[in-house]
């Protein structure tokens, strides 16, 4: 079968043959519906090296973490699945009997210094190919919804739900401010998911008018980058401030941004992994409003994401490829020529 | 001044010339905007007595606990008011320095057994007529938005969104399901409370055609009462129950209802003071549904509540009495002929 | 090897020679430990049918839920364990991929009507017998800690923790109170968890002078039942009422009992099943206090419970049997003979 | 009578005559038990300026923001005390209407700009004096228990409480670590507080070798500053990380050590005032740990303090001066000399 392979280090992937894999214990062989691009792949063979990125995500391995597909086989000791039905698949990978893991939180697993992966595209083969293995543990059905256009909820949507859920009882109840900063893939789900299941108005910046746009018809109240921005976010809260504040981008002048218009007794989440440096003083930080970084998310928090997209309440935003056309994919999303999640889809829409 | 009072027990109020009053230390002189009529106010003028009831409320004194309008005059003490602003009144009134008052749930005060009265319009004078006297600190501003129509929900908004906080964290996510069981004043109101905070499915029931109308139309998913209910609103959760009942009856088949179709881990609060009586078993209970009743709600939940009426997220269906139709309002109340909240406006609206 | 089988309905179960079993995939061979007997395997011989109680609980299959042991073999795929280490066992068991068994509460398993078991010793060969098997992700790690007197906390430890942490938050600062009814083994263990978790004033009643005097020696305060059991309690609490109730019993007076001595805004968790009846009335259980039911606990939790436990901050009271004294233990505890949980420890302690 | 005056700025305060006051409407007269002096007193009088400080706090006025007192006259509208009756004092005080003072915590009072003054002995006369005025609605009632000693617990126990409280739901459980940095007279109430109200190994480190063997007393693994502190730490968690860090100190590296060794998904709560610099990065923070300052705390939280103290659960260190002592309790703070809070009992102990 065709897969997308990360082969060596500081270099492009590669579309080859491969054998097609075979279900273990516990594990079940899906024919991939959905395997989205991510910003993160294109760090795993850009940046990566011998030194630098996690010892579980050496070459070579086939790529892709956020993905979906059809039950084909399932490996020995698991029961309860049909074959041709859709699930949606929680990418992170642990070792399954730590403490952490028995709550389905694979992404904080104690013993992942000791794993050879840690995730499905994370150092084991992903779903960049026309089939793939996964614990029948980290698979979500989908039911009757559309299976390719899923696929980035694994990750582009799990992660905003992640870090919305750790606000939301802030926005719990009349008079809630939510900010969303950054409104590229995840952005726009953010937008959706606090549209969704909250009463909070919903904040949104970035500094594309597109992608402002977007938000804006998902229900988000506008506020353009540059000049004044703060204010005008602040001015919308009543001069109270926003109760919760999600940074997608993560560089310091959003971070900056987030914690300058953070309400007292606030939140601000920042989910952007660009590592920009943001310096806290107990005399500029609102009082007892709380900063703090997220990770990806739990199995079970995925389960509630595809209720939301079942129920037709969140939708990605997606560009379709063939298995064949997958390098263009990255291709397109390293040149920044994407204006929607790249999916790639082995077996069609 | 005009104002309607209650005399004597197992009486019908009269509607009377009294004192206009003064407001002692702390308090406020408002002239009335708007006192909504209350299903409570009838039980305290036709069935309490000289034994039956608090020992707080025995007559004479002016009814009407669901009050708003403009500040006239301040008292010793008291400062940062307009004359001529909006307020809601919040109406529970307990000894001001006990640790439930100091975190403003005067409803249960410490120190009730040992006051005069429980509130305005609850063994105080109330809000039935043309000005009435309250504590500062029981002021919530209404800004620009209309006081007339706000009355009622000092009690009626307020006491399902204290009901609806307590099961929020119960509706934050996806797959998330509500139950509304009585569609008066305040289960129209808690339909809109739960559309308006989350992203539940809220289902609601009545046996009045039209009350689930207006239900529907507020986005509540309906379900009559009768034949196949539970099995109804249980298949509209998938099987799985509800997470939230919120029972603005309280008669026995209703907490039953309740209970029947509650999700595992789930809560039934029970609003409605019918007083029915439910057998609890641990057998025939969901596991860890919790059961248990509520009573109106806190200062800063009024502020929430007002919050999302300016926002307009929330209106209180009313039908405007002038001062001379007081009784005629308690009448129609009594008598079953209202739809909507009975709201008298001394000072016109 | 020698097994304690459950073979038919109503019926004393028997010590036979069985087959040692063999490890599946996921799943590993331990060498058990420690099996506690529980009031419910007397049930599960003496009162089920085949109409009565649960269809996953058909003979025949090996007693014992709560249970202990040391690596003894691994299945495929099962990777991360050294032969000879020593763990609890979590019991339940679930399809393990549904929402439920994601966060590692396999008790609500979605699918729970489609398994063939409901746990080990519940359906499926439990630890009453030399070896057992379980899945690898049931493991909680015991580390030195011995594990014969662990067994029982993998439920008479789990069971209550599970029940205490779910009234945590009404217990967290001064002014707390708890009350445990019923000083058996369980109870024991709630009086042990309350005062190494919290800072409450933990009140502990029975009708044995003994349970009494040995949860006094842990830290609680003794009210004994009868005459003014309610009043002396009420006393203690200030006047104000109980934080938190956890009835081990479960019978209509113990259940009545919390409910009149409960704090408003409290809760009663009824964890005994004995299956009382209570009638609950809006007008006769304190405002806003919450009665529910609970069930065993989770894989978490059991994590939480054995930290307690190598930190010394609980400890079973057991009596160890070999294991040809199996039936005996269930004898004694058939005949109230214990007053500490019976353990079978087949390779001796 | 005589009292500790604050009569301009950068300069010491002088002990004057000044005249007994009366009490306003909502307000009592208490005759003072104790005056705590406060690190912040210091910065009132030796740093404040007319452009630098709160503009609610310029001179003259009394200083003392830590009190307690019996009651000795009732202002007008006042009732429900007694003559006598022994009370601690919350000292903030907002407008006593806006949502925050609605919930007792008027420390975040939304009109705290419009104010003359931010609390008694901030802005408005305090303490440090043989009598003082104070709204009915600040006192807590101190029963039986030693209102001398007591002083300090309404600033230097209300705030590592109220910091602790921010982080007990991480600390409800098996496992769990707390961490206080800095023993002076707050971080020693701190360790008393979490081992009053939680089962947490609580850690604890200075530089001075008597406040370690104070902490240690009270139930705290000791942890010196210098070499290896943080490896040391992190070895007692198991290699977990501190799930909630309290730092009484605030300068860079003491907030840099919390964040070194807090735990995924723990807090840092930063309590003390030395303003330090901390550099936030996603890539050096740990996943999802909150990092927050705090001030203070609500009126309810007193109340469960004291409800501490009066059980015999923390007790401050206190060195007691007599009314005319008062100024050298000052300097004996402002030169370091104190090993304890110093309290000035302007009516003996």
């Amino acid at each position: 079968m065709k897969a997308v392979v990360f082969d060596q280090f500081k270099t492009f992937p590669t579309l080859k043959d491969v054998e097609k894999p075979t279900p273990g214990p516990g594990e079940v062989l899906l024919k991939v519906a959905g395997a989205g691009a991510c910003h993160s792949d294109v760090a795993i063979f850009s940046e990566f090296t011998e030194d630098f990125g996690p010892a579980q995500m050496k070459p070579s391995f086939t790529l892709g973490h956020e993905n979906s597909g059809w039950i084909e086989e399932m490996g020995p000791g698991v029961e309860g699945f049909e074959k041709g039905d859709a699930f949606l698949v929680y990418g992170p990978i642990g070792c399954g009997h730590c403490k952490a893991c028995s709550r389905g939180q694979d992404t904080y697993c104690e013993n992942a210094a000791g794993m050879r992966y840690l995730g499905t595209g994370l150092g084991r083969d992903g779903g960049m190919a026309e089939y793939m293995v996964v614990p029948a543990r980290n698979l979500v059905p989908l039911g009757e919804a559309d299976p390719v256009a899923a696929a980035p909820l694994s990750d582009a949507g799990l992660t905003p739900y992640h870090a919305i859920k750790k606000s939301l009882h802030l926005l719990g109840g009349g008079d809630k401010f939510a900010l969303v900063i950054g409104l590229g893939g995840l952005g726009q789900l953010a937008v959706q998911i606090l549209t969704a299941l909250t009463g909070a108005t919903v904040i949104a910046t970035d500094t594309k008018e597109e992608a402002m746009k977007a938000a804006e018809a998902r229900g988000a109240v506008i506020v353009p980058g540059g000049e004044g921005q703060a204010e005008k976010i602040r001015e919308i809260t009543g001069g109270k401030g926003v109760d919760a504040v999600v940074d997608l981008v993560g560089v310091g002048p959003t971070i900056e941004l987030g914690m300058s218009v953070a309400a007292s007794q606030g939140r601000v989440t920042v989910v952007g992994i660009a590592g920009g440096n943001y310096q806290w003083n107990f005399y500029t930080t609102p009082y007892e409003t709380e900063l703090a970084n997220t990770y990806w998310g739990t199995i079970e928090e995925l389960h509630e994401v595809v209720a939301l997209y079942r129920a037709g309440k969140i939708e990605p935003d997606v560009q379709v490829y063939a298995m064949d056309e997958a390098l263009q994919a990255y291709h397109d999303l390293h040149d920044g020529k994407l204006s929607a999640r790249a999916v790639v889809a082995p077996h069609g829409r």
